[in-house]
């Protein structure tokens, strides 16, 4: 451990298993001092201004962040002016570089250093878009630094899976009101993929085909929940969907990494998530919403069954005690009625 | 089916498969209807009075519900004045009473008619009330009204599971301000109570003991996460628990179900419940939460390693895309940091 670290010592992070369920959970203390936690009423800014000086992601405010590991930029030197995507490690970080990889016992539990990254992809210079406000061709650039993430940790022997997301409006756990994405990588396979990984490898072993795949076919033919498709990509609205409208982007070409992606691919990617993103805004008259990259795990797994997809949650209602004490969440809107309105709304 | 149900025929929830994971999910439109569902910004009574004319659970309002299941009374008719605790179905049902028990396809999805039963406990005349602030005899009668709740849909052979469960303030999914508790019975089993089945199970067949009598006796000789103990129960905070503060009640005797306990366990819980809720009250101010009792399946199923417990999840944060897209929760306050303020706060 640095001498550096070390100072910090008190703010490591911690993962612990539940010892019934045996689910991670990430203890992480430090996280309590960011100014939206534990905070009783949101406070949400209702019409943010382009610029907000205070910002620590607005343009002029680089030193207000730690050195960035990723920018595009038109000119300028690293961590100043000049970057139209610029990603940063999360200044709150849930899990950090340093620390052990070794399981720990706490009397009959298990735990284990909350070692691993978690940075923040600011997607735009400007204060106050949602990503589907910006220029396909600037989504491109944000897809782009989610593609150079996810890679730079595929490879790090010490982590198992990358997860991208994005938590947009007070009721989705939005931090801070400029546009940004989050990616954690972590040493722990997440439950929910693990479930999936289990789920499509038990599908292909019975059936020889993906899941993901039928899904693809089967939405395509009976179009109830079809909202549109692209020449790479299908939008359908999730027929077990736990939230109103929850909405999965998946690739028509069976691939189990979302960083697999060719240059087309990801173009496509970009147009598809700007479209799907402004008829959920128009739908349901902006709502907070969350998104999350469900990849395969980066490391010696036999994931061929997997395929990748994007999963969107508006946050229109809110989690009662059912959903948290069961896992069996109650969607009031049903899925194809969701799918019809998303279609009509294209055409305004 | 009645001709009655036949009228709502378009409001018969479903039970849904998410092919990949499979788990279950309730899809229940006719609840959309509630005033509280789709409304994007909560909008709570701050300090409401000790009587609301308006609301469907203050007393003289009987017949604005469901004609009443259960009722602790002095005097009065069913369905009129005179109750302490009064149940009653659930108007916006998340299940309903008819429907078929068979499974069916739609497509390459399962799914079944949302069949079960959803009650509403109202745990009190007083509509300001939260059920810690009532007499410790008053709660017993609550927690009797639970029993026989319970009792009544453990017999029933359709049914695999009965969730009680509550929900308070706006940031805990409370539709009505009045103080209540609901119950869901249906007929598959949550996948939260499934995991807790298998790892306790595994534990049991590893070990040959219960997961949770460790718990207990590991965290009475640690006292890290201990808040307190009365002669039948335990009360710690989690230690990989999801919310800030989670908090379980966790009865000594080692009883698979909750229902089993005798009437000076009940006593006894009642008095503890009061005590734990008043404590997280005064720790946060009041904050939002939900409880949920988890207690085993009620039918066919090998449950002798199954320990009921009661959790609270209280809501002083919000669930960001990290939660939702990897079912890993960021916890910003330690357990231990959490126990030691409830125990501090017990003095006062």
């Amino acid at each position: 451990m640095s001498s550096a670290s070390r100072r910090n010592a008190g703010f490591q992070p911690e993962l612990r298993k539940n010892i019934v369920t045996r689910e991670w959970v990430i203890i992480a203390k430090g996280r309590g001092k960011r100014p939206s936690d534990l905070r009783r009423d949101a406070d949400p800014q209702e019409d943010p201004p382009q610029y907000d000086s205070k910002c620590p992601f607005c343009p002029g405010n680089e030193g207000k962040t730690p050195p960035e590991v990723f920018a595009l930029r038109d000119g300028g030197k690293p961590n100043s002016r000049g970057w139209s995507v610029r990603v940063v490690p999360n200044k709150f970080a849930a899990l950090r570089a340093d620390g052990s990889d070794a399981l720990r016992s706490v009397g009959i539990y298990s735990a284990r250093d909350g070692f691993g990254a978690h940075e923040v992809i600011i997607e735009s210079p400007e204060h106050n878009k949602d990503l589907w406000e910006m220029d396909t061709e600037h989504i491109e650039g944000v897809v782009e630094a989610y593609r150079q993430r996810y890679l730079a940790y595929e490879v790090a022997e010490s982590l198992r899976h990358v997860l991208i997301f994005r938590n947009h409006g007070p009721k989705a756990g939005t931090s801070l009101v400029h546009p940004h994405t989050q990616l954690i990588a972590g040493p722990v396979l997440p439950h929910q993929v693990h479930l999936e990984l289990l789920g499509a490898g038990h599908y292909w072993e019975y059936l020889g085909k993906c899941v993901f795949c039928d899904i693809l076919d089967y939405e395509l033919s009976s179009g109830e929940r079809a909202v549109f498709e692209s020449d790479h990509f299908v939008v359908v609205t999730a027929f077990a969907g736990r939230y109103p409208f929850e909405t999965w982007v998946i690739p028509k070409r069976h691939s189990i990494r979302f960083a697999d992606m060719s240059e087309e691919e990801a173009s496509d990617f970009a147009s598809v998530l700007k479209e799907v993103l402004r008829r959920i805004a128009l739908c349901l008259g902006r709502p907070s919403y969350n998104y999350a990259i469900h990849s395969a795990p980066t490391t010696d797994y036999n994931v061929r069954a997997y395929h990748w997809h994007l999963e969107i949650y508006p946050r229109i209602t809110t989690l009662g005690g059912f959903e948290l004490g069961s896992d069996i969440y109650i969607n009031v809107i049903s899925p194809e009625d969701a799918a019809k309105a998303l279609r009509e709304v294209g055409s305004e």
